[in-house]
């Protein structure tokens, strides 16, 4: 079996030109202009490569290569839409290298057992609406009634309406459905620097992390930043600046995979001579597994209210978002692993601390996903990249994977 | 000799009420039409108090009562501006009770050997235009050629149209200037609750604290939330928030009157999902004395480098802006300390954190100043307030200390 790496570098130069932004990277937000160009353009090679391609009801494209046994489809591939000055692979090599699999695939070894579909999700980024996952929750049939009436992107444009402006009806939505896969494979790009920096070419996801949102408000008092002394303030600053620390600190010793980052901060009233009397924050944290995760949560409100109660600021942790954690099925993790060794190809089991579509087909199928590496970490951006021969390894695996579940 | 304490409430209240704001305080911004009223208001009582009453070119009034003897003439007032929502007595107490005190002098003793002013001070609080200082610098001789054509209101109206709409000239600003002046003594709230905390109902300034304004840059790099592992991060704002922490400890350490404030600060890019690259924010750090000032500053630069070298992040360090402190005169701050003990009040020496005129007018003159407390430190807002018997304590040291100068 062979990989066309000319092929699939060429295919994802031409995706990456399409929505090409004046200061690097693409942009293809669902449903606008660059967006339709780039379905055409897979649904053209998909169509070169004689599968047969149907476009359901929220534009997710489905490029299927019949089996000879029948039974339920083994799927690959990944999203189309990006988010603001993307990068090259994200999204893209999924599709790409799902393509070229199924291709390299069916030149070696002819027509597959079961049948082989190549998905193009039509967006999982949320850069458009305020929303994300729309292409895989309405194959799952997760969508619900009246929802894309509700969001609305920055223009004021309805989902419903952009999905009018490209021909799809919105009341058709349920049709997207899907209740026969059997299983979903996605190769993707790590978006982190775990493979990196252990010098290890090929990831074998087993979870995908849950996470949990806080918005944490500090109550202190503002004052003059010159007639207060020091030991009369209550400086809600100073206060949120120890939670920070201490909610890294938290994330640091309870190790890989937890993460906690403070991304989002500010501070009132924000005047170069004021001690700030209040401070509001988000805290984004996600681990593997459900009851670590509520731990760490536990543990970082904890500590924030310790940190409040000790310098006697007001404190309020709201919740804004919580997702449970994804594990991969067993099978499709054994088959990745299989297909690996086949090659001699080391492969390290990591935790996705970002969302995939994999994480909503779970819910109707198998899925599993694949991870190369990322050079210095870098994604959603224009220096995003993986090296050739990582490339063209990982597609090499995902052929292997899909020989191993469909053949 | 008798204070007249309703009346001295009464023109506080008739001030507040001049540029009262819907949501309470007042707002009299420079050359507004709330500050023309005010500064009508007070002519009108210092005519009524029988002063000699002069208007300079910016717009100070001066209200004077000769001395029998000639000579250089003591001076004692305020500044008639506010802030936005500004309290009853920021200003307003050194304008009344300097009116009071001179009427309650010349009422029991008659007229003093050197003339006694009182001054509206035209400006100092900065509010309307991106400058203070206005009326001192004018009195000092220290408003440069052009400088009404420069500054612009928010809504782009020049310092100097502003003056004209006040039938003032602005190329008449440097007649403002005074030689001829002996002394200057302003009764000021604290604006801060040292005094109240010592349970003290008079201060003595000793010093105007000088003052350093720092812009810190901490540059890390933006990576994914959920991808990116915290043992592979450079987190700008975890670096950022050891450095607040460590500025707050700096100045603690160093005792009062040593202040220092991270009052701004703004997280890039300031999403949920992403490590922050960069963080700026300022530091505002006030001391007594030039040496102390300096060292304070440099400890505060050191502790930021050493966190961003042990971090791998980036720094950058700029001065904004920075004033030396201004000691008072040992002369006026004698004759504030014997009116007090002809009264057997108790008073506190005490560092004023706060810019005030009287660090302008000591170029040109001796200088003092007396606090009164302010209730839970409160300043710059309409739960500003004094103590009545602390309002009535004040305008008699006061009065005894012009007395000493003046009789």
């Amino acid at each position: 079996m062979r990989i066309d790496l000319t092929l699939l570098e060429r295919r994802l130069d031409e995706l990456y030109a399409i929505g090409a932004e004046p200061d690097g990277g693409a942009y293809r937000p669902l449903y606008g202009e660059a967006w339709a160009v780039a379905c055409d353009r897979v649904e053209h090679w998909m169509r070169e490569a004689e599968l047969t391609v149907h476009r359901d009801a929220v534009g997710n494209v489905w490029g299927r290569l019949e089996g000879s046994g029948g039974g339920k489809p083994v799927v690959t591939g990944s999203h189309i839409d990006t988010v603001r000055r993307g990068g090259r692979l994200d999204g893209a090599l999924g599709i790409v290298a799902g393509l070229g699999a199924v291709q390299a695939l069916e030149a070696a070894y002819g027509a597959p057992q079961r049948p082989l579909e190549v998905l193009v999700v039509c967006e999982e980024e949320g850069s458009r609406f305020n929303t994300n996952f729309w292409g895989s929750r309405a194959i799952v049939g997760a969508i619900q009634s009246g929802e894309a009436d509700r969001w609305r992107d920055p223009a004021g444009v309805t989902l419903a309406q952009a999905m009018r402006e490209r021909g799809l009806d919105p009341s058709q939505i349920p049709a997207a459905a899907r209740s026969d896969l059997d299983a979903f494979v996605e190769l993707h790009i790590e978006q982190g620097s775990v493979l990196e920096s252990a010098e290890v070419a090929l990831g074998v996801v087993t979870t995908i992390a849950g996470g949990v949102h806080l918005q944490v408000t500090v109550s202190g008092r503002a004052d003059h930043a010159g007639t207060t002394p020091m030991d009369l303030r209550l400086d809600a600053l100073v206060g949120a600046a120890a939670m920070v620390e201490a909610i890294a600190h938290c994330a640091a010793v309870e190790g890989r995979p937890a993460v906690a980052t403070v991304g989002k901060l500010r501070v009132e009233p924000d005047q170069i001579n004021v001690v700030p009397g209040r401070v509001v924050f988000t805290v984004d944290l996600r681990h593997a597994a459900l009851e670590a995760c509520r731990n760490l949560t536990q543990g970082i409100r904890g500590i924030c209210e310790t940190l409040a109660t000790e310098r006697g600021l007001g404190l309020e942790i709201a919740t804004l978002h919580e997702r449970p954690p994804v594990p991969m099925h067993a099978d499709i993790r054994t088959a990745i692993e299989a297909a690996a060794s086949e090659d001699d190809v080391t492969t390290m089991a990591l935790v996705s601390g970002a969302g995939h579509d994999a994480q909503i087909l779970a819910s109707r199928c198998r899925v599993g996903m694949l991870f190369v590496p990322s050079n210095d970490g870098r994604s959603h951006c224009p220096e995003e990249a993986t090296d050739r021969s990582d490339l063209e390894l990982g597609t090499r695996v995902l052929a292997r994977t899909l020989h191993q579940l469909a053949y």
